[in-house]
């Protein structure tokens, strides 16, 4: 059993000030009210894309999976599975078909995060009584969000343990084609992806900068006001330096979020997911 | 500024042993390949429901927001918000349009989070280009994935703290009427409620046991056997021990998990979700 060396605490407030002003890049980023382990793994979270081959530890992914499956689920329906990918040619496969994203052939394990009506349809059907609320928006919502929950508290845990990962949305790109690679019954939905391995300290992650805090968090009420607008369009100067310093192409943020969100053409197939998911058996009434 | 107190680390592979027995109640329960401090806040994760009527330390809220902010987001396109309810009379009400949950009223801080369309909106559409993608059903899941994400940050990190915690997925019981008291314009959408406080140690909460992980985790390809279906099965006993030692009713969770999926009579007015998305302003193409 290893145990991850703990940082020294007497310079806490300047690792917590640390942290927020990498989060924010502003003079004015909140200060945290409190310092421990688990806020540093929290703020300290960049998306991993570069990994050493090296293999994951016996029993990372049950450890992975333990700190998932305690995650709340509601109603304690558990309504997800997870299928831990570690073959280089399925690996290779779903690469493809998410998009040729090279950093899963890199990962040495893929995790698929699955919505699975099926489990639950197989174990309460005994007496004939159909889950008919399984064919409603609502429950493949309430399946999405559940997933969403296991799988971060399984990023946490793996940050914790000093490994990385990004999430990989491209699955959604091609549902039908991963369906049939990963054998997914009807009822059953990969979510996400995620690619999980050992960070490469060669060309490490950096921590990107997030909007300011006033911009996202409101108090009693929602209210969108000038001071929202100017705030959010300060993050466009923030988000240039990141990428000035990462040797990115520049570009706001606003406009990025135009182009990503501009319509059919910016989203990689999945704007035909809700005929999809009615062929994969999710009726979303 | 506080730093949590480091439990010590000698009888490690006891708390982990330990922690691994509660979540499962199984002799076979996994064993930890490694443990810190963060996954003790991840594995020994209670639903709270009761709480002290103490305020939360300053600073708390950013703290958390700021731990939310820092979970992976999509294209990093940020498509959530969150409202930090406080006000006695608010959250009154909405404990009311939750389906009157106690604990709302009980908890010092109730948060709401929000999938919001309506940021990205305003900011991106100066040049008159409209963001069609957002009128999909794929966008509107990508919203909801990246808003739990977030929120289950803040979870760990309130955990970490000492606080406790629970979502409250009734607050989709009436979106109409949630988006009127937060005043949430087209676009917006409460996804579920957080109800925040300090844990009443006179009704303290209890590790819920999960299902085996033969039952949720497969290798390489999904597979349902005779061998996951009595994995299954076995999971009836163990929910039952709990509900026992809680002075619960006892029921199988097979049987619960029925009868919270029979329809839309089990559904506390949820099987409306897609009509009344459609007329907050998600299409759900």
């Amino acid at each position: 059993m290893n145990t991850i060396a703990k940082p020294p605490v007497a310079n806490a407030l300047d690792v917590a000030r640390e942290h927020a002003r990498q989060r924010y890049r502003r003079d004015d980023a909140p200060e945290p009210a409190a310092w421990n382990e688990t806020l540093q793994v929290l703020l300290g979270h960049r998306s991993v894309r570069a990994f050493l081959p090296d293999s994951l530890a016996s029993g990372t992914i049950e450890t992975l999976v333990a700190a998932a499956q305690s995650a709340p689920s509601s109603s304690n329906l558990q309504i997800w599975s997870v299928v831990a990918v570690e073959d280089p040619a399925r690996k290779a496969r779903l690469a493809a078909l998410a998009g040729h994203q090279q950093h899963i052939l890199e990962a040495p394990l893929f995790l698929v995060w699955l919505v699975d009506f099926d489990r639950l349809t197989r174990l309460s059907d005994v007496d004939g009584v159909a889950s008919e609320a399984l064919d409603f928006t609502e429950t493949f919502l309430l399946g999405a969000v559940d997933t969403a929950l296991a799988a971060q508290n399984a990023t946490v845990a793996l940050e914790s343990l000093g490994l990385g990962a990004v999430y990989i949305g491209g699955i959604r790109n091609r549902p039908k084609e991963v369906a049939a690679e990963l054998n997914l019954p009807p009822g059953v939905f990969a979510l996400f992806g995620h690619a999980i391995g050992h960070p490469d300290p060669e060309r490490p992650a950096a921590v990107k900068p997030r909007l300011p805090q006033s911009a996202v968090l409101f108090r009693e009420q929602y209210a969108w006001t000038d001071a929202q607008q100017s705030a959010a369009y300060s993050y466009d100067s923030r988000i240039r330096a990141f990428q000035r310093e990462q040797g990115m192409v520049e570009k706001d943020w606003t406009i990025q979020a135009r182009e990503r969100t501009r319509g059919p053409s910016s989203m990689a197939g999945r704007h035909v997911l809700r005929e999809v998911l009615n062929d994969l058996g999710f009726e979303l009434r």
